[in-house]
């Protein structure tokens, strides 16, 4: 564990101790002035010109060739753009593609809501007989069948941080002829990732990889398939020769289908400075950490709060990065503890969120982190009217 | 036309006359610091309460709403957020959905070709009766039949500068029962536009509005239409109340509803700084002066290059706010004007294209520019190797 934490690399205010990288990750050192460079020297002295010059228009592809080997994918098999919603959007469509006989979409309802929402867009808007079938997380096998046409899941869970087996799914999945989609949003960047031949696969880059809010998602697709989907959002970034401009839509080689619109040159400016760091990165190494200081932080807090209950799996291998205790008055008393620059956040009805993000993170700040909450618990300190007004935090 | 130019607000790399704002703006040179205290001052200190503190989360509307003016809008009616690519898609299935019992998209040849090809994604994953129909931009109000179920069109073509009389085309949609879709991309911050109670409008911010490579696009819905949108690309910052995470998807408020992933919050501050600029812009003023500069163009390059042909309409109210000239070897004639630092750009297969924007041009860069532009057509001193490789340019 010698390489953690890499706090010379982050700015985090003074005294703060941050345990939200699970929702956005904190400024690498080097962003200001890398994006400031980009501003003057690129977009500035280039101009139009930037396109070429400065590689913008090769961006995404070259980003996604970063984040490959983050999530355990193969060279040019992953695209950076738009959001996740979007790029949920697109897997799905490719996947409905890659299986038109079939109308069950599976998912739990422990996905992020936007993956379920964009789903019911979809469908809505191709109108047939589609059906998007949720059930629990520990049903997903059992309710994969004859009928599934794509089996679509987040492997962790955004509130309980529970883990699903990829691996297992996806064999099922296959196994039924279904096609797997994994929403990474919650993993990238927070454990070595085995994707176990699903067929696509979508992510975000605000998170644990640290871009910026607002910083472009990805989209994986197997290599063998990419060829093979026409893309429901065929936008002339993705078509096989943009600059020719021709009437119809022709899609462009393999992953390069997959881009839409023009790239958020800004934004992917901050992504390349956060995907440096990734480049030194050992993943294993990374997740013993993480997994190291979450159990001491569930120690801490299990033997100081006895009002808070671990709402994720106690097993460290059934978890993803962050841990989440249940209290009913947890919005309460999460602003309280934000407060005391304790920074986790709350997820409805009374969730407590904290995520473990070793690049950042070592065993100081979790032990004062536990002492901060235990007085807050303790004193009851957020039981007054401040802290009682509901508020909407992402 | 007192007002302009404005060209303290704007960086030019010396010696340089950049005529293609048309493709993407200079930057105002108030971006980077507003940037850099965006980086630092609310990603950089409030990490993920900036969602709250800073506003982050409110920018797509507040955003929209400073774009409304600018597009002859109504307040409320405008959304920031993702590509013109995608909220083509979005507004093409919004048209769609407010005339459900018709096949027919009427566009024109001249319609950029992200527009086409988003429509052929479109229907393709609709996957029932639904056709493209492109047609001769001078063809489009006959080719409107009761089979129409949306006009769309670009305002400004983006080869030859020819501008659509959306009063005209918009009433004879309307008169044949069919939605109107208006893409501003190249009119936006060009001119005063008059929307004429078209139902949809999508554009981009990144030509004359100058706010950054990969600046997000906006989409218009007319106010009393906008609750009554089903979105296909139905995402959870859309939702009614994207934090309680429910599980079904409940539209949000009128435009609200338009939005759809987490927005790109870097890009929003540069395009909040451009949009500062707009704010004393008086567009009649801006128009008229733009006129002046192209007519001033034309004349000079008619006076000294015969082997260039206005490819644009003659009749400047019948044009945007860019010429171009159609020229055989216009590539390489555009490259080796360039590389004399006189930036327009160039479209397949024989466009040299030229922006006027008065906010950072003036008579002079005119005359200089061409005066440059005469010497290499006279010289020809693009007839050698280096200018005659073809790249792809933006």
């Amino acid at each position: 564990m010698t390489q953690f934490p890499k706090k010379n690399l982050f700015y985090i205010p003074d005294g703060m101790i941050y345990l939200d990288g699970n929702s956005l990750g904190p400024i690498p050192k080097a962003a200001p002035a890398a994006i400031q460079n980009m501003l003057t020297g690129e977009w500035g002295e280039m101009l139009i010109r930037g396109w070429n010059n400065a590689g913008w228009m090769a961006q995404p592809s070259n980003l996604g060739n970063q984040i490959a080997p983050i999530i355990g994918a193969e060279p040019d098999s992953v695209a950076v753009g738009d959001t996740l919603s979007i790029k949920v959007f697109q897997a799905l469509a490719a996947a409905l593609n890659l299986n038109p006989d079939r109308c069950k979409i599976l998912s739990d309802n422990g996905n992020f809501p936007t993956d379920l929402y964009m789903a019911e867009g979809l469908i809505r808007t191709i109108g047939k007989n589609h059906q998007l079938v949720t059930v629990d997380p520990e049903e997903v096998i059992d309710q994969i069948d004859a009928d599934t046409a794509v089996v679509m899941l987040t492997q962790v869970d955004y509130r309980t941080g529970r883990l699903h087996d990829t691996k297992a799914i996806t064999n099922a999945a296959h196994a039924a002829g279904a096609v797997m989609i994994w929403d990474l949003a919650h993993s990238a960047g927070a454990m070595p990732i085995d994707l176990a031949g699903a067929e696509l696969a979508v992510g975000c880059t605000y998170k644990y990889l640290n871009a910026g809010p607002g910083a472009p998602a990805f989209i994986y697709v197997r290599p063998d398939l990419a060829n093979k989907i026409q893309p429901a959002l065929s936008g002339w970034l993705g078509h096989d020769a943009p600059f020719a401009f021709e009437q119809n839509y022709r899609p462009g080689k393999a992953i390069e289908r997959m881009r839409v619109g023009t790239p958020p040159v800004i934004q992917m400016a901050s992504l390349q400075v956060a995907l440096d760091i990734w480049k030194n990165v050992n993943l294993t190494e990374l997740r013993a950490t993480s997994v190291h200081l979450s159990e001491r932080f569930i120690a801490g807090i299990e033997a100081n709060c006895p009002d808070l209950t671990l709402a994720s799996p106690r097993d460290p291998n059934a978890r993803g990065s962050q841990v989440s205790f249940a209290f009913e008055d947890g919005y309460a008393a999460m602003q309280a503890i934000i407060d005391r620059n304790v920074i986790g956040d709350f997820r409805a009805p009374n969730i407590m969120r904290f995520g473990f993000t070793p690049l950042y993170l070592d065993e100081t700040d979790i032990d004062a982190a536990v002492e901060i909450i235990a007085e807050v618990m303790t004193s009851k300190s957020y039981n007054i009217a401040k802290y009682q007004t509901r508020k909407a935090v992402t």
